[in-house]
């Protein structure tokens, strides 16, 4: 199908322009076929009227645990110990393919609302995330999240390379499947060399959690002599492109490593303080043109999977840390939900950005908003006060996934009523 | 009318339940006249559907300048002194009565849509915004925001005098004046000893600017040596209840001080954050039993009136900067939004909790939302995962001023487009 997205306020996020006023869209199939003035050559089977809307692209979630929706609101202000240990772990140690299918799409139709297209997702029973995908129309990078265990290390490796032989390509390319090693004090560096390896023979980035808390760089300082950031720099992990959940807790050293070997490391603000992790240095990374992403990490340690809330926090907490009203500006925050995601991910030639050629995803703003008035600045108002909520349309690869807010691919009843219940379930299971 | 609200959650936020499941709440004009059981003696003229809904006490705004919702998303990632001289207040000097009038109305908009039905409101033309709150049905404290200005001493006082005799107690009580000095750094010791008087005679609270910056702080132990709050309580200030904007920068005194005399600092999180003002030491405060509330600042700071996103960052903030995962509880935040910021207002016999003879000025939140899925502890869902935009009916004063987000008292779209209208003539004026 082919789309027009006419008269409409672009942030094409492409490097150089930034808002361009009344232009118009054309998507051939699932890519941006031309940008500017109408063209009458251009055949269209559907046009959207962009008056009132702004087009911008749809944002990348780099960093996320999806089939924890489930334990949305279930247990939160407890110390992390507690909340790991007492709530979040018993249960997961209950969950079975169905809840993390059933929790999965629940966390995809609460990306999709709010703006997602993309999602970089480390968890478990993937395929079924894989089958959601699908039926979703979203587009994501998966990966189990390997956890060393006795006699299972063999087994998870087994089941990353059959995941990346089933999935990886599929849903017309909207598909990535990487290799996930949980982080280094759940993976002896021995696992870590064979799970690196599994990634150079599947040529795939790594997704890792590091130095989200101070207590994990004490730990591995003690254990290792370094930081968890400099230990898997010497392990070689940073050979493949790495994307590196949280780096709160780094000092220079750290820095230099990730810049210097192209590591991306996703800001998950809500998660970091949240769970009491701390603040990452950002800003410092951002100076360093390190390519920071941005996350939600999973929604019982958020408690959303809202990419525009993570914009907001990213681009206002900052300033109070650094005491700096000019530290990470709204443009800067917007990059790293979108274009730095898509680096991060290794999908920079496809998405990321509104440019000729690369794939339609593209989410449209209803500007027509009393808490969006009056309209002056629009980069400060996607950054300050854009809300979710006023995503009204989502296309990706081509296709209008939501129009109007409502959402054309899955059944949201459904998804809803089976989540309620099977999280009830499992906590009586 | 007598409204009954059928079968909801109820977060009554009066200090001894949490969560009443299935409970019915019957309004009698505009009071609260019977919660519990369903009683066949009470007439009742509408039935809301609580089903699948929650009921809390309407959110307090207890610091804001709704009239600067014209300068929204105009002037960002500044300096703040830059954002200050050459932004804002070159367009604060050529405000007309129009503009607050409308700009106000916009404010209001935006606050009923997420969930606030009463602020206090420091700033000037308020008489308009009097008006505002007769036409929307809100509820608040007015007062205009004093600076000290050569010649205009007197007029000032005289004005804040009339503003008191022609408004207070206007809207069947809905709307309050009180007396606002806006801060130690813009008027000398003499002129806040004569609006303390103001404030005796007319007996109201004041609301005033303390220890936003740094810098403030430093100034004023330069200047009188010592903090601001010292300065207001030497000089008697504190004699009348005081509604103390910000109290960022306090040290174990300002503390001691505060709590001592009950005086009522109100934390703005966002604006915080975005004008790098630095961190309150809310939890600190929390656990000196002092009433700290909740606010927005204006729009122009933040960049919205969202108190539930306020809550969200309260919520979650203090947690990093404590290093504690325990730190401000989802139930804090929500009673820095309820029941604190109507002690701060001294109106917490009438408003602020829902309690059988208080005021009616009680909001339903949707609960049927994906990103709210699955239910399990709703206190947590309050500050974790709600958002200003599932607010679906406001009640206030007994009315219903929004059902199903459609706003009831004003005319939405007439007054976007004279808030888009007059910011760009007056940009240009």
């Amino acid at each position: 199908m082919n789309l027009l997205i006419k008269d409409v306020a672009l942030l094409p996020m492409d490097g150089e322009n930034g808002i361009v006023n009344g232009t118009n869209i054309y998507i051939k199939g699932n890519r941006i076929a031309h940008i500017g003035e109408v063209r009458e050559d251009i055949k269209v089977d559907r046009v959207i009227d962009g008056s009132k809307k702004l087009a911008m692209p749809g944002l990348i979630n780099a960093h996320t645990h999806i089939g924890m929706s489930l334990f949305r609101n279930y247990a939160d202000d407890l110390p992390l110990h507690d909340w790991l240990t007492k709530k979040i772990w018993p249960l997961e140690a209950k969950l079975t393919a169905e809840d993390v299918y059933w929790g999965s799409l629940l966390s995809m139709v609460e990306m999709i609302q709010s703006g997602t297209t993309t999602f970089c997702d480390m968890y478990f029973f993937m395929e079924k995330v894989g089958e959601g995908l699908i039926e979703s129309g979203m587009r994501g990078v998966i990966a189990r999240g390997i956890i060393e265990e006795k006699g299972l290390e063999k087994g998870k490796i087994d089941y990353s390379r059959k995941l990346y032989d089933e999935w990886n390509g599929k849903g017309e390319g909207r598909i990535k499947v990487i290799v996930a090693p949980h982080a280094p004090y759940t993976c002896s560096p021995g696992y870590l060399k064979e799970l690196l390896e599994l990634a150079m023979e599947l040529n795939t980035p790594i997704h890792i959690h590091l130095s989200e808390t101070r207590k994990e760089v004490e730990d591995s300082l003690n254990l290792y002599g370094k930081s968890p950031i400099r230990h898997a720099y010497d392990l070689g992990l940073f050979k493949q492109p790495t994307i590196a959940a949280h780096c709160v807790h780094v000092d220079e050293e750290d820095i230099r490593i990730l810049k210097d070997n192209n590591v991306s490391p996703v800001y998950n603000p809500s998660s970091n303080l949240k769970l009491a992790s701390g603040f990452a240095p950002v800003d410092r990374m951002l100076k360093e043109d390190i390519n920071v992403a941005l996350g939600t990490d999973g929604s019982s340690s958020n408690n959303n999977l809202n990419m525009f809330e993570e914009i907001h926090i990213a681009s206002i907490v900052n300033k109070a840390v650094n005491m700096d009203a000019i530290s990470v500006k709204a443009m800067d925050a917007l990059k790293m939900a979108t274009i730095n995601g898509a680096r991060a991910l290794k999908w920079d030639d496809e998405i990321g950005s509104i440019e000729v050629n690369k794939k339609a995803d593209i989410i449209l703003i209803d500007l027509d908003k009393p808490h969006l008035y009056p309209l002056h600045n629009l980069v400060s108002l996607l950054a300050y006060s854009v809300q979710g909520s006023d995503v009204d349309t989502v296309i990706i690869d081509g296709n209008i996934v939501m129009e109007n807010r409502e959402i054309k691919t899955l059944d949201v009843e459904k998804i809803m009523y089976n989540a309620q219940k099977l999280s009830e379930e499992l906590i009586l299971r």
